[in-house]
């Protein structure tokens, strides 16, 4: 074989191709950069699997590749590596680069805390915590937030779709919208303030207005002392807001809309994740034959399958509800509607009965949604804030919303966390956030 | 004329047409839903000036309207009218309802703290500030907030064209980055974290993670005690991080293909923003021929403008130099780059003569952008940690990410409501903020 000039140089940071466009320069000199993922010395010849933001490559040497003091190349080490690309039917993808010059760029240490090119099932939660800026960089691992820029992106391209308009709202407030409890506190100059469990005053703001139709993707915070698999302290919020609906089931519809489209989305640009957890999303189909059932119906339902006395929904519960809805309507997802009062913020539009026109949305064994539809009376709610105990006094910027003209309007909140746990089918809500808090956890 | 039947019925929930949509439905029978947004009554004819999320239409009465009790309908409160559409030149759009019905959905106190239907630049920041639950629902005002939307759209959509990856990061944090000052503390359990300045840290991580070109949108917190038209405590960050560069000009390059992106999406989207507030945005031809100029260079300039010496640009220097870059260049923008070490975060990567490979943008008189390379070699960034007073133990965390492989790397930041504030020409960038946080005011 004729040996090719090397055309593009990597010390003179020349166009590099990525590792997935291989097939597309069979026989040309190229440049490839990227993370040294696994290396195998055969003697004689050496197979380097080089990690980029595309994928994986197979790079060939004649003998294990060294730097300049004849050290091998450590694992995780950044390099640019000049070569020819020829079919391989035995390498990842088809295609290698045949290695002529290599190029350290940036050594890695030695000793990695932790496999980065092994599989993170392997892995403790907390050993993958506490090593985040390795683990992160198992492809596998690293996936999960390919998933969730996608979820976020589909997200608000549906609701734009719909004449939704995104906004941005503070996260510091004088006071708790519900009550005080479950916040955490910031000292703000000389007094103090709490960081916002929700943007549920503003995003009620926005649509009296006049927006009308609102979507908000931003930081939530929750002071409470959970330590589950499905509770973080910190979390993205994934909050949508609408004027002019009736009930509570105008805002369902609007979700199924807004989750086949995001569905659809994801299985378009997310194949490769979806496959590395062998995860599967639902068809348009099945998110329109999600199941609606009152809170009463759900408790009868629990009741039927443990065969013990049920108030609330626990979380055992919605996993019965859930695979129920599976069996008798195709998809592990149940709308529950018409919680009682007293379990619902005071906000929460009443209906019949001491029920308010909410709901939960239960999607394989987890809530990951909450919505209902708003008082929007300035009386009603003044009514309903001294039932709760709260001080209308205290509250008037957001009785102010209310006082002069504000349409019938609802909501909900999806939990990207959450979200993004239940579609890959993850142990803990933690492996879905790049930098998670929790009780014990504030770094990296 | 004959009275036609209201086929969509106002109080059974019907489907309303948007006011922009009136000319679609000539003759036919409607039904509009919205805030009274102003109201004339000429005796026999009564004009009401109905807006919604779409605009302002005008409905015609034979009379004023009033509700059950004989009460006139007061200005901003909800209704739905029945009527049927005919063109009328003098309309707002060329179209009127004329009405055959009208329900009132919520009415209005009386009293409004300040007129929602008058040109804002009446107001005062303050009663602006003071009374944002209603002053928003100007439509001019409320305007910035659309077409702030419209900038994260597009910031977002030219970025993954480009093939970045949307991150969303932590915002409490163990310590600060670059050092403790300008720090919000949060009471975290038992113990105290911060609030993040800026997602630096976890860009440069993810960056070295795999994903090589990461964004965020994100809020971020500077505990500053400033108080000027260009200050918030609380501010959305459009943050930008990107592997395989070999200098700050590959940022610049990146950042005119971003605004060149942005500003093309924005005259599509936001053109009656943009005319409501007399705005014009640069064309991609003009952003190509931002000028770029080394900190020295500019000190010069702003010497030789203003007869005195110069060591920092400060605002008067940012307008003088944009001045010059407009007369010599066809906009009114300008890179500076080089800043010197002394001046830039630790992590800025050092180049000759105690320089940085650093850049600011200066857009119509005022920063809107900072960023540069970082340093991704682990050897010089203790070292420079330690020239900045930093203690390398506590940012172990940090230094995790370069100790294992991290290709060369640099980011921006673009303040959002700056940046919009620039666009529209606006006195204060608390306009540019739904609900500012600045050293007075958390409310509401």
């Amino acid at each position: 074989m004729e040996s090719p000039t090397i055309v593009t140089d990597a010390a003179a940071g020349g166009d590099r191709i990525l590792a997935r466009d291989l097939g597309r320069h069979t026989g040309a000199a190229v440049l490839v950069r990227g993370w040294v993922h696994r290396h195998r010395d055969l003697g004689g010849v050496c197979f380097v699997l080089l990690r980029d933001r595309s994928g994986i490559c197979q790079v060939v040497f004649d003998s294990a590749p060294t730097d300049g003091a004849g050290n091998p190349v450590t694992l995780e080490s950044v390099v640019a590596i000049g070569g020819v690309v020829a079919a391989n039917r035995k390498a990842p993808g088809g295609f290698e680069v045949q290695a002529r010059r290599l190029e350290i760029i940036s050594a890695a240490a030695p000793e990695l805390p932790l496999a980065v090119n092994q599989d993170p099932s392997q892995l403790s939660l907390d050993a993958m915590l506490e090593h985040r800026m390795v683990s992160l960089r198992n492809p596998k691992t690293l996936s999960i937030f390919r998933l969730q820029a996608a979820i976020v992106h589909h997200f608000a391209e549906v609701l734009r779709g719909e004449g939704f308009t995104e906004i941005k709202s503070s996260k510091l407030i004088g006071s708790g919208t519900e009550g005080g409890t479950g916040l955490f506190a910031v000292d703000y100059f000389d007094r103090t303030v709490y960081l916002a469990q929700s943007p549920q005053l503003y995003k009620q703001a926005m649509v009296a207005a006049g927006l009308e139709q609102v979507f908000e993707i931003g930081m939530a915070y929750r002071a409470e002392k959970h330590d589950t698999p499905r509770h973080i302290n910190e979390y993205v919020s994934l909050d949508v807001e609408m004027a002019f609906i009736d009930s509570e089931h105008d805002l369902m519809d609007l979700e199924q809309r807004l989750l086949a489209g995001m569905f659809a989305g994801l299985a378009e640009d997310c194949a490769e994740v979806l496959e590395a957890w062998q995860a599967t999303l639902p068809t348009a189909a099945e998110v329109a034959a999600i199941p609606r059932i009152t809170h009463d119906e759900a408790r009868a339902a629990v009741a039927e399958a443990t065969g013990r006395r049920v108030y609330d929904i626990n979380p055992e519960g919605e996993r019965v509800l859930c695979d129920r809805a599976a069996a008798e309507h195709g998809i592990g997802a149940v709308f529950v509607y018409g919680y009682p009062r007293r379990k619902r913020p005071f906000y929460t539009y009443p209906s019949d009965g001491n029920r308010t026109m909410s709901f939960d949305l239960l999607f394989r064994g987890q809530e990951i949604t909450s919505g209902g539809r708003r008082i929007n009376d300035y009386a009603t709610l003044v009514d309903s804030m001294r039932r709760f105990g709260l001080d209308p006094d205290a509250m008037s910027d957001y009785l102010s919303v209310f006082r002069y003209g504000c349409p019938p309007h609802g909501g909900f909140a999806i939990g990207l966390e959450r979200l993004t746990q239940t579609i890959l089918g993850l142990a803990s809500v933690k492996q879905a956030s790049l930098f998670p808090r929790d009780r014990k956890r504030v770094r990296p």
